[in-house]
């Protein structure tokens, strides 16, 4: 059982943390947990991984289909019912998620308890990924890919950026995937330039860059690529930022290892930039985790104190923008092994001339 | 200046409920009061309407764009920037909202004031519509019914509830839409006895009842409306609960009314299902307000003690559900006004039998 095997662990750290049980109220450590996807549940955690989930009286048949190998309560009142299966005196609460009224309510309850933050702790687990969520990544990104790559056979020139955009969303939906992960990023010409543009309804013309950042969601699992084309025949201005960004992005990849420091990784990519001389025109974050969330931990960054290890599945996501002028960005969702990554997202990074 | 209006009714509200000022950090919040549209931004409001707007340097171009009328800040630390600000020794936070981290950190930065549980302050004012949102609201309704109109002109029969719905949706893209309101529910047959059913692989069918639960996005704004139809004749019983709910729909709609209780509306709904012997067919709630989001104040239920006001928009969705064999839902957005009740989602409730 996978969500008993996360509860164990859970129950191991709970204890690890000297805490003697764990509210978990954030929806999506909730679903991580238990398998729950509605949009009102929690779970109680104690020190070595008994389970109580609470949901309310919506989610009574989802939550016995979901959720059979742990006891529910069905209620209104989840922090109440969690509290009155509570037990101990230190006690962990997410609280990088929890409201002030909902700790407030929870002290009420439990007055001789210590609620202590116990922050990220579900979030920490997350990072490491088990094979039934791999295999769910590994869906979303061939769907994300396949869509894109008939996407691409055209016709594009003369269509817009939203027309387009959408056309992409519903080849991600024709192939299987259960929502977009994100709303789709669609940039043509000088748009490419802004990192996260909203499609427009300027038209897509020849000689265009066509900046795509998409992905397909499948069993809650989030999908994340970009691919930058050239709508007809490349010019040297943009064969020079796609190559820089392509070297950056194979020298960023190629540290996404096992036991490598996230920093270095951070290092890496942003020193190939800077060998190029386009390090100034960088100005996003390089890379984040992906999983049940489209952005979680970890997030790639220089500050970052850890080491990547083994099942952790990231992006890695260099990018050139330049104003008024257009952008590259490349982006791959792969999962960190001990020796070269695994690019989930598996398309050509060629430059391809479209048309 | 509609931000300059809705920040100076906010001000008085915060001197009313004596306080000094307001940490708005719940960000549909932020947007009502400034008009920014990003993901990460927060704005202190001072009794008496002062605001100084804070986010983070990804957002510097569209702050200056969309905030043009409020003191910016832009740095990674909102709420150090706001505290920075404030002045005063009772200010109020968005307890319902603001995380149990996010409040100590306001505590530490500001130990001698008192942080003050300011509970939904502008979700009050939010339930209160202003001509701008009208405006918006009216538009996402009419690209709704619009949309749905030209989906029931069909083919129907034999294509599946989840290329239908997405049909619907590209429709609602089609003619405007930003986004879609929420995840549509489209259920044939047998499935519409789910209220909030997942579109699946099931085939529509000939005799099938036909559930449609949408709505489109306009400027941030949402439409919310259900209609149900017939595929092809209807039989007795389809229309036997076809007309209870619409006798339902009518006699709750019709006491939307500026200065009438929330619970007579919710009393006048049931009582039509009651009359009809439908009562314990229907499962869920009766409306909700609608706007920034898709499900805000007022919620229509017998426990709430308010009453109208004018420029409320809510929905009256009363349904019939029996497991197995089917059921309806009718559900329109309104305009409360001292008279009956401007309809936005304006599309005929008669059982229409398709094809």
């Amino acid at each position: 059982m996978t969500t008993a095997t996360r509860l164990g662990r859970l129950g191991e750290e709970i204890i690890d943390r000297g805490l003697e049980g764990l509210f978990v109220t954030t929806l999506v450590n909730v679903r991580y947990l238990t398998g729950f996807t509605g949009s009102n549940g929690a779970v109680y955690v104690s020190g070595g991984g008994e389970a109580v989930f609470v949901t309310d009286g919506r989610y009574r048949d989802q939550a016995a289909a979901e959720v059979p190998d742990i006891e529910h309560v069905i209620t209104r009142d989840l922090l109440g019912a969690m509290a009155e299966r509570a037990s101990g005196i230190e006690l962990g609460i997410e609280s990088h998620t929890l409201t002030v009224d909902a700790h407030a309510r929870l002290a009420e309850l439990l007055p001789s308890v210590a609620l202590v933050p116990a922050d990220r702790m579900v979030e920490h687990l997350r990072e490491t990924k088990d094979a039934v969520e791999i295999d769910a990544l590994r869906r979303a990104c061939d769907i994300s890919t396949r869509a894109l790559l008939a996407l691409l056979e055209g016709p594009l020139v003369g269509r817009t950026e939203r027309e387009v955009a959408r056309d992409l969303e519903n080849r991600m939906f024709d192939l299987g995937a259960e929502a977009i992960a994100f709303e789709t990023i669609l940039a043509a010409g000088e748009n490419t330039a802004i990192p996260h543009h909203h499609p427009t309804d300027r038209l897509l013309g020849t000689g265009d860059l066509l900046k795509v950042d998409f992905g397909a969601r499948v069993d809650g699992y989030h999908a994340d690529c970009t691919r930058t084309v050239v709508l007809g025949r490349a010019d040297d201005w943009q064969r020079e930022v796609h190559a820089a960004v392509r070297e950056s992005q194979a020298a960023g990849l190629d540290l996404l290892r096992e036991g490598v420091a996230v920093s270095d990784a951070d290092a890496s990519a942003r020193g190939a930039l800077e060998a190029s001389g386009w390090l100034e025109a960088f100005t996003t974050g390089l890379g984040h985790g992906v999983g049940l969330e489209i952005h979680e931990d970890p997030f790639i960054a220089a500050s970052h104190t850890g080491k990547l290890t083994s099942r952790t599945v990231l992006t890695m996501e260099p990018g050139i923008y330049v104003p008024g002028r257009g952008g590259v960005r490349i982006e791959d969702t792969v999962l960190v092994t001990p020796g070269a990554p695994e690019v989930l997202t598996t398309m050509t990074k060629d430059l391809l001339e479209i048309g």
